[in-house]
């Protein structure tokens, strides 16, 4: 059936008088605490959440042998999550529409010192129209508007003419696997949408990214004789100069990277953690970066990697301290290419359309220099991946928040776009 | 009495009778893990030591107050040393010479990954001429040789004619203090002396030491929005910059000081720990750095600490990061002056002859540019303080080791020295 303007009335409304329950949902998310490793139980709580509105439900493990066989996966480490992929499947009696994918995932990064923070960063708190907490935009509000956007479309007796697959997933911090098993576990779709807090609007390409960890250990003596030791801290410090040179290399090359060539900086490098030495008068013997690196859509990340290992090595000829002591460098986190959204597709103008009824103003795409789950629906599955979403401040930050009007409006055009996409008809009977 | 040719011959014997069981105590002494705080069963068991020798003992903790009075005190933290000082003391009946105080400090430095070392740090082995083991040079060769020192002297029926106190401190190797609270706790005598592990050579000049955090903070932010936000970790690596061009000045000014003009970089900033950080995809909002930088004698060690200061503070002025986030500096132990041993003393003249007793060559002195606790007795009791003992390698390092034949000759000469300087007499009979 067409959406009559009625029906898209009625959905907007429909989206309005859930949005209390969705807000409730959103901080029951945010309250879990789920980090890296630690999604056991929120996932747990999306799979009932899940099963209460009848859906199907599918919840599997990954296969890291498989995932090392694919070249979208990352390396296995300690520090790899074990918790299962969930995903709710909504199967219409007959197929009458395209197929959807709605992602999310639940993993969030590490809150940091809790003193930067306002409030407790695991308990949701609401002021004005923000909700602040870590995970609150990314992206635990996209879980419940993936969940609540379909629960609109209910609540006026309707629901989509074709499969929708609700796949809630971790690892998208650290490596991308957990979207790269669902790919692997076969779902497949006519189109994905990922409401990541992406200010309302559409990514219309992003940077694959690579986590790499460098090691340099060596000779400590007493700090009296620090002439003859050497500093691994020190030593760790001019390899990251080493990498700020490959980095400004590779932003360099911006120009031959359409979507990229106006952004100041796409290729950003980061030193994100750093430890090294045991003792003030004792030279370091030993140093640890965790270091993230973009790489431009169309770059093989192996190749990259390569480039990344080489400039290590040739720095460490030339250095008379890491000539005899080379760094150890490890690559064990994302491994993964970005991609582009080719501009043109029916997914997109559906989409845009929808924004539009929602929100009142045309949709606008943008690049994001970060990584994306969307990518192994754009890479591998070779879909339309939408990765679109509400206003947020202060992602990865303290202070955490999402805009709940931008979200409540982010839903309902999630639910039209649904509606366009799949189709609508009155609820199967059971 | 004098000492006779014979009886320097049988103090030489007496040395070598006992040097089986020297060896197996400073083993012992290896075997306990006195890291900072961990100190309370060796200086336990040292106290028995000297309990089954018949010294007279002192057993006391250390006093916060009065050592933060003392301008020689390095402040308190929480990874502050509890154990306490112990003092063995021979009075004999009647004092007929100079008094001694023979010191040595049991606290050391940690040994930092297991697998750079050969074998377990904590368990003394013997390959050849080397005991191996953190702590077998600095300074647990010391300590026992301070004891068997006077054991030798005692199995051929001597003593020394005058009060020797045998010192056993903590905290050396990070505030100084152990050595402080025995100046406090009113120790006095004519001379001390330190057997740290010198090269068999005399200490002519040391420098002080300071030790201090700086701490960094500020906003993180998604990696992706990098030129938002700032990067702790850089921007404290920025301030190692500037401590490095203090470091610099200062060594510029080495020929201003005779006994330190020589060498070619008597002042040695450390940057000995880093931590910063939680995730390699979020920019790090934190980093605090332990640095050591040592100071010339007859350099005031608070003007020191502000000159670290205003070098940070006037760095960060110009900084656009900095500004706005200022570094938090902490003084937070080390806080303490060098010394410089005057030519000419009895004490060096003494112990010159001792030595070449025992090895055969002139007494060497050379000028060492890190802590050692001789200041307290050098700069506050105001008495020759000689830091002067055996042969090492790798000190503060992997596979630390003493060269037990050094370690034999040094105590020889450590008890001739006692003997000449304190007199010997038959012991008395109780």
């Amino acid at each position: 059936m067409t959406l009559t303007a009625q029906m898209r009335d009625d959905i907007v409304r429909s989206v309005e008088d859930g949005f209390a329950a969705q807000v409730e949902f959103t901080g029951a998310l945010v309250g879990f605490r789920s980090n890296r490793g630690e999604e056991h139980t929120i996932q747990d709580f999306i799979y009932r959440a899940l099963g209460d509105r009848g859906y199907a439900r599918d919840r599997f493990a990954m296969d890291p042998e498989a995932i090392a066989r694919h070249p979208g996966g990352a390396p296995w480490s300690d520090t790899h999550s074990e918790a299962p992929i969930v995903v709710g499947i909504h199967r219409p009696r007959a197929e009458a529409g395209r197929s959807l994918i709605l992602q999310s995932h639940l993993d969030v990064v590490p809150a940091g010192p809790r003193a930067m923070w306002a409030s407790d960063p695991y308990v949701a708190r609401i002021e004005g129209d923000w909700m602040f907490g870590r995970g609150a935009a990314d992206m635990k509000a996209g879980a419940a508007a993936n969940i609540f956007a379909l629960d609109a479309l209910r609540r006026i007796g309707l629901e989509p003419a074709s499969t929708v697959y609700i796949q809630s997933v971790v690892e998208e911090e650290s490596t991308g696997n957990g979207a790269l098993m669902t790919h692997l576990r076969g779902y497949q779709a006519d189109a994905v949408l990922i409401p990541e807090p992406e200010d309302e609007m559409l990514v219309r390409a992003n940077t694959g990214v690579l986590w790499f960890r460098v090691e340099v250990s060596g000779l400590p003596v007493h700090v009296r004789e620090m002439g003859s030791g050497t500093n691994a801290i020190d030593a760790a410090y001019r390899l990251v100069g080493a990498l700020r040179e490959l980095e400004a290399r590779w932003n360099a090359k911006k120009a031959d990277h359409p979507h990229f060539a106006d952004l100041d900086h796409p290729i950003n490098l980061n030193v994100g953690r750093i430890e090294g030495g045991d003792w003030a008068s004792s030279v370091p013997c030993w140093c640890a970066i965790d270091c993230r690196i973009a790489i431009y859509p169309g770059t093989d990340a192996g190749a990259a990697a390569s480039e990344i290992r080489d400039c290590l090595a040739q720095f460490s000829r030339a250095d008379p301290y890491l000539s005899n002591n080379p760094p150890v460098v490890t690559f064990d986190g994302f491994h993964a290419e970005g991609y582009v959204l080719e501009a043109g597709s029916e997914a997109e103008a559906v989409l845009g359309r929808a924004h539009e009824e929602a929100i009142g103003t045309p949709l606008q795409s943008f690049t994001t220099p970060g990584y994306l789950d969307t990518r192994v629906y754009a890479l591998y599955d070779r879909i339309p991946a939408l990765c679109y979403g509400p206003i947020s401040r202060n992602i990865h930050g303290f202070d955490e928040c999402v805009s709940l009007s931008s979200v409540q409006r982010i839903t309902t055009a999630m639910a039209l776009f649904i509606a366009h996409w799949c189709g609508v008809k009155p609820i199967d009977k059971a």
